[in-house]
C-alpha cells in the first residue's frame, strides 16, 4: 500500500471574490508544494472546505489536483469521499479511483453519529469496499465530526473486516489512543498526525507522517524541528514547536480556521476568503494581523513562493 | 406565504432489503398521511434520513412527494435542502421549486458551525435568495446539527434581510427562546414545534403548528391531545401527553431513532431499515418491542392504514 | 409531609462590602418575603451561593432562618445541605434538623459524577436516612451539578429505598422527564418547578408549586400568571410570561446570576455582591442596568419592599 | 520556593469497611511512597477522594501526612485546599500552613465556573494571599473541575499578581497550553505534568515533574521510562509508555477512578473502597482483574511493598 513519510499539507481551496473555485490555479499551487517538499495533498479535507463544496465541485478539484500528479508526480493526492451519506462517499469513491488518487480518507458520518465502533466499521466498510484496490484512510476529528470514539476500538473492530484499511489521519489529541493505535498488529497501520501545534509529542512516540494546514505555508518549519528531534536536538526542537504554537495562536486571536488563508496571502499565494458559515477575518484586520505575525520573527520558517 | 396548521409529519423514506428507496411507495404514503388528517409532509428531514441520502435520491424524493402534492392536494410539501454546502443547498432549493414544493427548510450547516447569529443568516440568506417566492423554514434542531444558536437573536438578525423567511421549525426545549420567537413582530413568523413529547407544553404558548416523526404513526393521539387542549380539558390532555411519552420512550429502550421504523412496521406501512450509521434493531428484538407497545394500551391512538 | 403550594423564593445571601455574610438582615428579609406572599425560602442554594459559603457559614443562615420561620411561622424553611461529601452533607443535615427546618435539600454531588441513579439514590439515601423525619427534596439541576440523570430513573430507583424522600425541585428544561416524574406513583412526590422563564409549560403540566430566584423579586408576576391560567386567560398568560422572559433576559445581557443582586437593590433591598468566582456587575453597568428594567415597563409585577 | 522534581504520587485515602478514614496507616503509606523513591505527596486530590471528605477529615489527613513529613523528611507534602468556597479554602491553607507543609494546590471552583481568567485568578489570589510564604499550585484538571480557560491566559494574568503562585499541577491533554505555559517568563513556572497515560509525550517538551495516581502502585515504571528517555532509547521508552497505557485501560474496563484502589489492593495495599458517589468494582469483578492485571507481565514494573 502506498505510504507517506513527510508532511502532507491539506490545500486551501482557492476561490475568486465570487466564491467561485479557481481550478486553474491548482497546478501552480502543486508545485509551490512540490517545491516546499511536501509529499502529499489532502484534497477536499477541512482545510480546503470540502464540506462547503458541492459534490461536483469536490470532483472537479479531484481530478485537478490527480491530473497534476499524474504528470508531475512528486506529491501524492489523498482525497477525502467522506461525507453522511455512504452512498454519495462511493460515488465520489469511484470517481476519486478513476482519477488515479493514490488514496482516499473517510470521515465518520457528522449529522448521524455512530454509536459504537461497530456501526463505524459497517459505515466505513460500505465505502472501502466499493474501491477495494486503493488504500483507504480514516480521518479521525472529533472537535468537528462529533465521533469521539477510540480509534483503538475502531482499529480492532476494522481489521479483518476492511482489507483496503491503510491508517488513520489523527486530529486529535489523545496520545494514549494515538501510541496504542501506532503499536496496534506491529505497526500495521499507517498513523498521520494532524495537530501541528503538537507535533514534537508525537514523533517521540513514533509518528513520521503528519497532516497539517499550517504545513502549506509553514512546511520549512516542521521540516526543521523533525531534523533536531532526529539528532536529538530537544532544545531546537522545543523552540520550533513553540514558533508553530506562536504561528497557531494568531488563528484563534484572528478568528479561527479562515486566518490559514490570511497566511496563505501573507505569504503571497493569496486563496481568497472561506466559504460561509465560516467567518472571515474583516478586511481592517488585515493589517494588523501582518503586523502580528511579522513580530514573530519567523521569516525563514514560512514556505518559500 | 403558506401556512400550516395542524400536524405535519416528518415521513421516514421507505427503503428495500438493500438499502435501497422505493420511490413507487411515496404514493401511498401521501395517502396514508392524508387519511389520518396530516396537513403536511416535510420530506428528506432527520426522521426521512435527508443526510444519509445522496443529492440524486433527495431530489428524486422531493419530485415524489410534490408530483402527489400536486395531484391530490391535501398534503403540502415542505422539503429539507439544507447541508453544509450553500451551492448544494442552491442546486436543491431551484429543484424543488421547480417541483412546485409549498415551502423549503434549511438547516444550519453541521460541520463548521456557525459562530453567531449574522454568520447563520448569511448561509440561509444566500439560499433563500435564490428562491425569493418560496417560503423558507429554518430547522433548528441543535441537539443534531450542534448549532445552538438562540433562535430570537436568529430573527432580530434575520427580518429583513430573508424576505421569504416564514418561520421555524423549533426541535430544540428552549421555551424561553421559543415564546419569544413566537411574540417577535407580533407573531410574525409561523413557529412549527418538533418537540413530540412535549407538544402541550407549547400549545399553552400559542403553537398551532407542530412537525414531528410520531405524527406518522400516532397522528389520532396528537389531535385528540389538541382537542382536549381546545375544550380545556387539562387532565385529559396530560394524559394523553404522558402516553406520547412512554410511546417515544421505547425509541430510547429499543436503540433510538430507528425503532420509529420498527413502529411503521407495527402498524403495518413497513419502511425497512434506516442506512448506516444509524443502528438498527436486532430482529430478535422485534418481537419484545411488539409486547412493549401492546402493553402501551393505545391502539385506537396509532394511525390507521 | 410537608408540602409547597405556590411560590418559594430561593433567597439572596445578604453581604457587605467586605464579602461577609449579614445575619442580622434575615428578619427583614424573611418579612419582606411574606409580605410578598412567598410560601417558603429554599436556602443555601445557587441563588443563595451556597457552594460559596463555608460550613460554618451555612450552619449560621439557616439556624437564622429557622429561627424566623419559628417565631413567624408564614414562610417554610428549607435548607440546601448537599455538597461532595456525604459525610459532610449528614453533619449539615443533623444540625438542620436541630434547627427546626421543614424539609431539607440535596443536589447530586458535582465533582464526582454519579454514573447512574443507583449510584446517586445510595448518596442521597445516605443523607436521607440520617434524618429519617424530615422531607428531604432532590435537586435536580444539571447545568451546574453536571449530573443529567432522568428523574424518572432517579425515582424509579429510590421509591421504597429513601422513605422521606418528599419530591425534586426541578430546575431543567425536560418536560418528558418531569411529567413523567408528576404522574409517578400517582402524583406521590411533590415536583416543585425550577425555571421561571418557562413556569406556564410547567403549570399546564399541573405544577402547583415552584422555586426560583426572581420569586425574590418579582413574586406579583407569577401569581398573577398562576391565576390568569387559573381562570383560563392564556393571552394574559403568555403575556406576563413574556414579561417575566423579558426580565430574565436582561441576566444575560448584564453578566449571569448575579444580576440578580442588581434587581435586588434596585428594588431596594440591596444584598450586596456575588462571592468570586461569580462575575459581578460593574459599578459603571448599574444605572444602564436601571434603565433597562425601567424599559420593561413592569414596576407593579416587582415585589414590594 | 519548593520545587519537585520527580515522581510526585497523589495518594488514595485508606478507608475501613465502614467507610471511615484510618489516618493510623498514613505512616506505613509513607514509607511505602519513601521506598519507591516518590518525591512528594499530594493529599486530598482526586485520587485521595478530597471532595469526599468533610473539612475536619481533611485537616486530620493533612495533619497526619505532614507529621510524617516532618519526622522523616523524604516525600515532601503538597496538599490540596481547593474546593467551591474561598472562606473554606483559606481555612484549609492557614490550617495546613500550620501544619508545615511543602506547598498546597487549589483548583477551579467546580460549581460556579469562573468565567475568565481574570475572575480564577481572583480567587486563587484570595486564598493564595492568606499565606504568602507558602507555595501555592493551581491544579488543573478539567474534566473534573469544568474549568476549561486555558492556563497560558491564566499565567499572563497571574503574573505579578499572586507572588506565591508556584506552578501548576497539569491534568489535561493540551500540549500547545502546557508548552506556552513551560516556556513562559523562561520557565518561572514550575509544570507538573499529570496524565501518567501520556508522560512521555511530556517528557520532550521538557517536563521533569509529574503527579499522578498510578505512581502510587507503579512508580518503578515510570522511572525506568525516564531513563530511557534521558539516555535516549525511544524504542524502550514508548514501550513502557505503552505498559503503561495498558495498565490504565483496565480503569476504564473494570469501572474507573475506584479501580486505582483494586489496583493498591492488587500489590498488597489494601486501601479500602472509595466513597460513593464514585462506583467501586463487585466484589465478583475483583478476582477478574486480578487476571487481567497479570496478563499484562509487568511484575517487576509495580512498586514495591
Amino acid at each position: 500500500m502506498e505510504r507517506f513519510s513527510g508532511l502532507v499539507a491539506a490545500p486551501f481551496t482557492p476561490m475568486n471574490d465570487k466564491g467561485e473555485v479557481q481550478y486553474d490555479r491548482i497546478g501552480s499551487y502543486y508545485d509551490f508544494l512540490a517545491a516546499n517538499r511536501v509529499v502529499g495533498a489532502f484534497v477536499n479535507g477541512s482545510t480546503g472546505e470540502g464540506v462547503s463544496l458541492s459534490v461536483k465541485e469536490k470532483m472537479r478539484l479531484t481530478e485537478e489536483w490527480a491530473r497534476q500528479a499524474k504528470s508531475k508526480g512528486t506529491v501524492k493526492v489523498i482525497t477525502l469521499v467522506g461525507g453522511t451519506s455512504y452512498v454519495e462517499c462511493i460515488e465520489l469513491a469511484l470517481h476519486a479511483q478513476e482519477q488515479g488518487v493514490h488514496a482516499i480518507a473517510l470521515l465518520a458520518p457528522f449529522y448521524f453519529n455512530p454509536p459504537n465502533a461497530a456501526q463505524l466499521v459497517e459505515f466505513v466498510a460500505r465505502v472501502a469496499s466499493s474501491v477495494p484496490n486503493l488504500p483507504v484512510y480514516f480521518y479521525h476529528i472529533p472537535v468537528l465530526s462529533g465521533c469521539y470514539l477510540s480509534m483503538f476500538d475502531f482499529l480492532k473492530e476494522a481489521d479483518g473486516v476492511i482489507p483496503n484499511l491503510a491508517g488513520i489521519k489523527y486530529t486529535h489529541e489523545d496520545f494514549m489512543d494515538f501510541l496504542s493505535c501506532t503499536n496496534f498488529m506491529h505497526g500495521k497501520y499507517e498513523m498521520m498526525w494532524g495537530r501541528d501545534e503538537a507535533f514534537l509529542s508525537a514523533l517521540v512516540l513514533g509518528a513520521r507522517s503528519a497532516v497539517g494546514s499550517t504545513f502549506n505555508y509553514a512546511a520549512p518549519l516542521y521540516y526543521q524541528l523533525i531534523q533536531a528531534y532526529d539528532r536529538g536536538d530537544f532544545v531546537t526542537a522545543r523552540q520550533l514547536q513553540q514558533q508553530s504554537i506562536d504561528m497557531i495562536r494568531l488563528l484563534g486571536k484572528f478568528g479561527g480556521i479562515a486566518t490559514g488563508k490570511a497566511y496563505m496571502r501573507y505569504i503571497g499565494l493569496d486563496c481568497g476568503r472561506f466559504r460561509t458559515p465560516v467567518q472571515n477575518m474583516d478586511e481592517t484586520q488585515y493589517q494588523p494581523f501582518c503586523s502580528a505575525v511579522q513580530s514573530l520573527q519567523m521569516e525563514t520558517l514560512f514556505s518559500k513562493i
